[in-house]
């Protein structure tokens, strides 16, 4: 039952849908601070109605809700309950980035019609304040490039790997710690992090980004060897989501990526989320934090639950369309396994260049049937490199297939 | 001329007190802005009143004024102008730290009285959002700690330092590259510092806090020396400002002081600013970005104005005061120059235990007049090692003033 809207202080009632780890967290949250919001806020927040898969009414509960909680994850119902929400006027908080990511614009839209609040801090990366600062500073800075490492569960395996893990033994290390679940395929094929960098590149960028725009690679098929060699190179390795202006248009895209010591982000290690912002005028802002464990998401959507008591967040703008950008530039690592013999390297290094790959430094390494040459490029086109090393494999000296690793080139002050 | 309010888009009209370096930036980019702005926001924002110690008439602009931006700096006459806006009724924004750190309760106090927003994010850590960050999250999350770089010539100094160069060469690197000012003495004292962590402790913790609160100590009496047994130790130093519960109460410094390298500030390098926040529930979050530059500054007081049109922020809560600690709790580094003969080494040891001053580790350099004992204390009261200090001196082997240098302990993921 709501408590009586004419009891002091004021109740603001929160319509709760969804009670699993993340419900459970914010509520216990909520009542521990509703105290301290209501003398901020001069209202005291209450969850006056709950929905899960075997109680509560949805209907019921709108007809009492200031605002509507949605933490049951998922497209449907999740879907249907937000658009009715906002279509009967209430403001919505969700953490749900799988809606958010393939039915934004929807969403957006429909707050926008109906001069509603749609928040979704939690749904990007945890505790970590990052949607805030985007749409704060979003008119006020023309964002240039966002990098982000925004699944915790990869930078964990990650960052086991570069300790000299294996990449079986550091999922099994990650599974073990509670920070991957039985099935990782969702957060190791890079879909996890392209969902999220979707959500931030629509905020960034005030462009509909879909899920499907995303081009993302994960990293199952990473070798130890790679961070070896890396590691001789000055690099680490991270799985990073990149969104930037290109040529007038925008890319978004997540791929493993080499990142030389002096990035922001190659500090960030175990199951941390980060992301830096980039723009003329604030030069490169990083945030960093705890990913999305269940309790610093609760204190994600409290924190929203927080902007809309206060009338802080406005409804969404209406989008502004850039053409979406797939083939961009940028500097790779490149690992062959070739057979040793005379000339290898310099036909490797005729078909790079009739394609424009220019090589910045190269590692030799063996002898006789087990060489293996490792090099790191300048900025090329992703098409361009392609061509190249469809090329290389057309000769008999190379033992495997060749891989490539996108490489961050700025080094920072 | 202000513009005629009956326009479209309806204009919002911001009167601007101080034209210097930021002043002419803030313009500059409002100008830049101003269209992109009116479309997230349905008003345009426009500076209809300047007011410079040549021209202008205070009274005039704020007549016209829907907002105050004050960037003249320095205690008077910006405060009094301030007051009488707010007491007229208007908004402010201001990115005086000075005044937000001496006047901050006057203030915080005239702003609720009169139901106004007085917005000061340029005035801690240049573009990095801290304020807006603790702002929000503070009525979700009771913060623990804050830990803050907040002065970036100071920082660039010692990352300088730490790469061989001595205080006076580093100084005068600042001064050529215009981190530094002709007289740095605010800033390598600690001074500027101080003022920015009193703001921060305000905001984080509800508190009062003014200025003469806060202990503060420079890095003018730093030794190369220092840094080079400290790289032995795996520290590094920065010059690092915190506020903390302690005892039911509240403790806020600024200290050169050590951190390991796992420490998210430690990376901190060149003119960078960076603030950590920890909660319970957040864990802890980092951001870090260029510290006070012209436009970075300019662009923090411009998410500020539209933070302003968008009605986000809200006048500020009473406080709750907190008690102020003085005397805590952290581990330290201790430099001893001594005498090189038996028995000292069992002296310093019964001298730091009779005080509970327990040692972690010990570097020993030199023979004969030249030795030097380095160590990294256990976590003490900095009463009782001031006692274990006093003792000591008391004794003829030290060779020169014993010196202390605080240390963050906690390793991070």
């Amino acid at each position: 039952m709501c408590p009586d809207r004419r009891s002091s202080p004021a109740p603001f009632n929160i319509g709760l849908l969804g009670l699993g780890t993340v419900g459970s967290a914010f509520a216990a949250l909520l009542e521990e601070r509703a105290g301290e919001i209501a003398r901020f806020n001069g209202r005291r927040p209450v969850i006056c109605g709950v929905l899960t898969r075997t109680r509560g009414s949805f209907q019921e509960i709108l007809s009492e809700a200031d605002l509507i909680v949605e933490l049951m994850g998922g497209i449907e119902p999740a879907r249907e309950y937000l658009l009715s929400a906002m279509r009967a006027g209430k403001d919505v908080v969700s953490a749900n980035k799988q809606l958010l990511s393939q039915h934004g614009e929807e969403l957006f839209e429909t707050a926008r019609e109906h001069g509603v609040r749609l928040r979704f801090e939690a749904a990007v990366a945890g505790a970590v304040p990052v949607v805030r600062v985007l749409e704060e500073s979003l008119s006020a800075t023309p964002i240039e490039r966002i990098h982000g490492i925004v699944n915790g569960t990869t930078n964990f395996i990650l960052t086991e790997m570069t300790r000299g893990s294996s990449y079986a033994e550091a999922l099994a290390e990650a599974q073990r710690s509670g920070y991957a679940e039985a099935d990782p395929s969702d957060d190791v094929s890079g879909r996890d992090a392209a969902a999220k960098m979707a959500i931030l590149a629509r905020l960034a960028f005030g462009t509909p980004v879909h899920l499907n725009d995303v081009r993302y690679e994960g990293i199952e098929h990473l070798h130890g060897d790679d961070l070896e060699y890396a590691r001789e190179l000055g690099l680490g390795l991270k799985l990073i989501g990149t969104a930037e202006r290109r040529d007038g248009g925008l890319s978004v895209h997540v791929h493993p990526t080499f990142l030389y010591s002096g990035h922001p982000l190659s500090a960030v290690s175990g199951s941390f989320n980060a992301v830096t912002v980039e723009s003329g005028t604030i030069t490169e802002i990083t945030m960093s934090g705890p990913g999305a464990g269940g309790l610093q998401t609760a204190s994600a959507v409290l924190g929203d639950v927080v902007s809309v008591m206060t009338g802080g967040a406005r409804p969404p703008a209406p989008p502004l369309p850039l053409r979406l950008i797939e083939d961009v530039e940028s500097a790779y690592y490149l690992h062959l396994d070739v057979v040793d013999r005379p000339g290898v390297l310099a036909t490797v290094m005729q078909a790079l260049g009739e394609q424009e790959v220019s090589v910045r430094s190269v590692v030799q390494r063996g002898m006789g049937e087990n060489a293996r040459l490792v090099m790191v490029t300048h900025p090329v086109l992703e098409s361009r490199l392609r061509v190249a090393i469809d090329r290389l494999r057309e000769f008999d000296f190379l033992r495997s297939t060749p891989r490539t690793i996108r490489v961050i080139e700025e080094e920072f002050v």
